[in-house]
């Protein structure tokens, strides 16, 4: 069960800003979705291309959403980025799925990358490359995860009483990003159920052959969370350092809020991992507290009966001269030293507490 | 033993600011009660719902505090948090119950929640979650803890030369915060004192076979006082380096002093868990020393009898000419090469210092 | 396998700034090569001496790329540097080829000295010396390294649409460093590719003798990357807190993805230490493990027969009075104690789960 | 033997700034000294209660010493220092002998608690808790020590050419913290010392068997002075930060001498414990290379005899029919077989390097 | 091979700044040499006394360097240190040879002390104290090692041409830090190769039983070696961080290179630490290893023969009715079952791989 490190090799040699999809193809083809709300109306549609998409309206009271499901198709998310003014950086990042979280401060825009964290069937985390930017009335999010994770909010958005529809584009990018930190609950509480089922085993009366094995696994799991809790932290720390001006005061504490969360997190991270270390250290002692028990019972079988069987052997010669042998009481001088010699050895070691 | 991390899962894909409680109730019904006092006056009284709460008074002499107690009522919780104007992330934090410490400032309001420690019955720890707001004039705390922890700090109002008599809103905060953390002196000692019990044993004739999982339970509950004592002195150092307007120059004192008890109880931590550490070392090496100690036994026992074995066993064979069986000295030649073969076995142990 | 770390004695008592190349000769001989390009023009030559070198055009839309191959031709070096107004200490660093990563910022130029990486044939890391100056309109990039590292960049100049042609020296200069970074991810993905393999040995049925050679092989390599990362990544921190006055605005995007790429990096060294400490602690564990199976084997064998052969050796004793061997049920009786004996030993190791 | 830490849990449910002794009570009765002196002027006293200390000379030339003697008298200590207007959390902290070094800065006083460390006979570390408070022209000690670890300030203070004549009461104060601070190399240098020996046995002929034990014991000494060392450290950093005004600019080289000691000895604590860490590492790999040892000399003498005596079994079976028993050269072929199986097992473990 | 960490306990209990020699006198008398030069002129002299010492020349072109070796005479060093005008504090550090690494800027002077590190024949590391101190026009230079370790930069300022007669006091000083700098690059590469031949051992045929005293014995070496290496680090960090008006900004970018060597050192420190640990784990390791086959054998041994013997013993016994002795096939039936039995081990130990 090899844990593969994302380090994408298919950029090198490449002029920098050059967009290559790093990844897996996980959808059949890209789409684009659009929400345009207000506090008193949702218009909801799909784009096709690029050009289809509704333009923002900086200065109005509409925020634009536009969702894009397909980072495979490089050159949509080329269009739609272009057509946004995002960097050419930031649409490379978009596409390199194996990039490091970042949240960065434009002009007219804050662009983050995050990282998406699920449960495969078989229990192992995946994790994906999930890009969020807003400017003035508009968000753009990009994923190639199949499945509608932003499904609650969307209908949140359906909702006219929702805080979200009263709120502009910079509540809706805190949101978005808020529901992937969620997940990320999800998936470190069914890790940490996994190693509270080690646990149980280490101690319990035959531990599997292979639970190094699954508790190494639970490990690797957990550095994965932790590719994906920390650097969002230090970069959502730092841009709420220095506060962009594209972000309100009301949006504020909610910020500061999912920083809490993600605090939390980490700590859960650390603490998760101090309890496989010792899980694993009890282990080792365990085994080498059996492995003790073992070789006593040898000791014990073998220094009880090679001395008595010593002795045996000597009257089993067959020299012709050999006076014990025809002495009356010969056989039974003889099973009293055995006898003598095996019970001193208990004696011995009971008083070593070997018994 | 497994050891649960606390992770709540309830939440993932609702609304930010939505109060979920997510924890175990404990209480049977929720309940409010007030204490309104100034330097010459106390009254005290219990709310049915939260309109029937007194309201404060900002600018008078008068302080009010309210408690209260269960937080699984939520819409309860909700209620009294709106009378006092808190922002609904806080009320979503009063009720998180699985939610780290925290100490914010808002514009007339500074908010905190933190950890109270208490030891259970059968020795494990219980950390309970605690929030404690104030605002100009006005004290809230909520729990569902059991038992009237602040039992103390009521008699201290109760008390007209008491200090608190004379302080305003942020004294009662401060004295509620440090009643907790007083608690926590009292976990570490009991845990502190379990530690030793394991020390004196490890070094003891027969350490128990679940030594390493007491020290490891142990291990635990320190992780679980960490949790409570690092996030809360980093936030309280947060708080105390911008100090808000609302703290006034006469508690700050007292706050540092907070500080330092909790700088204290986290240098204790890093002690215990050190202690734990070389106890773990120290049973290990012990356990190895035990073992090649056994080791010793089997290898002396048997290198001296199995040549001597052998001897005995060529001089039972029953080959028809054997000249040495008929020598008239064979049986005690033979007795002779056996014993030398063990005795300069036990000259070569004896000097390799293995007797 | 011993692993040489880079420490160049060779300039302990020399004065400070006198240049002398510490490292191994790789190339036959030195030579000088100059690209000069604007939007619309690119002119390429070969220098002979420093003399040949056409000079830059700080005012104008020229930029002048001057690459030196041969560190080991010190005054060469030392030539190009003077006419480029270089500083004796930088010129010192770009021929001490055992030295740390540094960007330094002097009046009117940038120096920077990186590590390049590369594979050897054998799958080990190499780690070559290579300096990149800038001032106002020229780039300087020295380097002892066989092979055309810069190649692509080279093309990416002949190519009139490309971003490089359209931007000043300081692009260039971030275009160089970048196309080194880009090579450790090369790098970083082989080592993890090794250690993916060695984690699927470790577990599986026959893991070789050398499995922990190898594995402190990758980590050895993983730390020669982590010493070219990691200053690199301080360095240009440094660099871009206080932005020299030479980079401009439209570069700083640029740089900061840069330091994007090297924390990623950082991040996944630590993450591949981490996998192979976890690998080895796996395999100490699964060698425990098994060595305590050869134990329980050879216990339960000795245990059983060992009782057994000490019954059988009595009745092989030859004293002329030993009531049971007439007695006409000696020889089953006997066989039932021995088997008893063993049996109930087998019962034993049974119940102790070591069968 | 067991490593008490200490955490008092005396002041549980008291109120802030309520002083209470948490401390053993090691002196007899509680009594006050004082000294005030001038470059030419030198006078004593000893003040039965609290309202007989001279007063103070703010504005002159004069320094007054108050040093008391027994923390137990917790009124005495409260009427000292409200004499003197310490706040009551200070006066607090001068009794809570459990409680963390700090150094704090008030108006007009600065206040620090430090730990004198001082050698038990039996070579375990005694920590004593000691408060220095000065203000201007007066300086405050506490403490419960028996013994007067001041004594030689006190005779300096006699010599009218010492420079602590010459000096005000920061100087003093100086001064005080800095003979406590001195004791820490003398307790240092003993543990280093008793490592030193145990460094020397750990690789000797036969390492006792509580070596482990009291290597583990000399690192908890260690953790009892760091205790004392680095929160002293830490605060006296913050105190010199912003330097009070009370701190003359002729003290303040003085101080930064003091941070200069502190500091070495905080990395002698970490070199110590490294040296214990790599002689406990040592004394598990000896211990395992013994044990080695010994199970190859088990290995070695039964795998040569086990086969032989196997031999020699056969031939002395009682079978009617057993054709080699006849042969005349039955025996010395048998003895042929049970050498040479010796022989090429002696051969075997030669090659592999076990002789 | 015990290790001393140098903590002097000289001083406990004398007034500060007052000046002890705290180590072992190395040389027979002190002496005191001075050079006084500018570009155009070289003047040298020895001084007998204090008094003797030309004096420095503030204003004018003049460099003064006096070196004194010899600590143990605290008089001269105090006479030569107040003639200079330096503190009372300072002239302690210089004969305070246990003390730390520091550097420290007063109003007309910067004083340094730092670690000399050579290597004595046995190959272990020594550390001597030596002080620079440096004014304007003026340079002292205090040591007590035997032997000329300036001598090369001595032979520097004899020759017209060399950079350091072109500067100022404050290059002077730079050049003699460097040169001590620089030989710490000598002492990590003995120590380098040292590991290296460790390493090649660990791994070959047959390591040395004293191989992890070499390696703890490496590892207190560069124990040493961060003990001089990471203060002066911080120390001069410090001191470039609010560059001292005495230091010109020509040797500024000396200081910054300075820097980056010690960096490197501490990298270097770093990179062999870790590479000790990897080679005391390999250790362990090819222990666990050998011992795992050593057990194999035995068992493999043991598990084959015993029973055999078994089964032969039991046909050595004397009954009176056996009916199986007296069978014709008996004989021959039962080497088929003792090789039978055999047999099936070998099956056995083969299918797990233990052969």
């Amino acid at each position: 069960m090899p844990h593969r490190v994302e380090i994408s090799t298919k950029k090198v040699g490449l002029a920098p800003g050059h967009a290559v999809f790093t990844g897996e193809r996980r959808l059949e083809s890209a789409q684009i979705s659009w929400v345009r709300y207000r506090l008193d109306a949702v218009e909801r549609g799909d784009a096709p291309t690029a050009a289809d998409i509704p333009l923002p309206d900086p200065t109005g009271t509409n925020t634009l959403w536009v969702n894009v499901d397909g980072l495979h198709d490089v050159e949509l998310v080329k269009a739609v980025g272009e057509r946004f003014g995002m960097h050419p950086l930031s649409i490379e990042d978009v596409v390199s799925v194996a990039g490091r979280p970042v949240a960065e401060t434009y002009d007219d825009s804050v662009f983050t990358t995050l990282k998406m964290l699920m449960l495969s069937e078989d229990g192992s985390v995946l994790s994906d490359h999930t890009s969020i930017v807003f400017g003035p009335g508009w968000v753009l999010s990009f994923q190639e995860t199949p499945g509608d994770v932003f499904g609650n909010l969307r209908r949140r958005i359906g909702d006219p009483t929702a805080r979200v529809r009263a709120r502009g584009a910079d509540y809706l990018w805190y949101a978005l990003v808020d529901s992937v930190v969620d997940h990320y609950a999800l998936v470190l509480s069914t890790i940490g159920a996994r190693i509270e089922e080690l646990e149980e085993e280490v101690w319990g009366e035959d531990p599997g052959r292979d639970l190094a094995l699954r508790a190494q696994d639970a490990r690797h799991q957990l550095l994965l969370v932790r590719r994906a809790v920390r650097p969002l932290r230090e970069q959502l720390g730092l841009l709420t350092g220095d506060c962009p001006a594209l972000i309100t005061a009301q949006t504020e504490p909610y910020l500061s809020d999912l920083e809490t969360h993600l605090a939390h997190h980490s700590d859960s991270i650390d603490h998760l991992r101090d309890t496989i270390t010792s899980l694993l250290e009890a282990h080792v002692s365990i085994l080498t507290m059996r492995a003790n028990e073992v070789m006593r019972v040898l000791t014990v079988v073998a220094s009880i009966f090679i001395p008595m069987t010593f002795v045996a052997s000597v009257y089993g010669m067959n020299f012709v001269y050999m006076p014990e042998l025809g002495h009356p009481w010969g056989y039974e001088i003889t099973w009293a030293v055995m006898l003598g010699s095996g019970i001193s050895m208990l004696v011995y070691f009971w008083r070593k507490h070997w018994l």
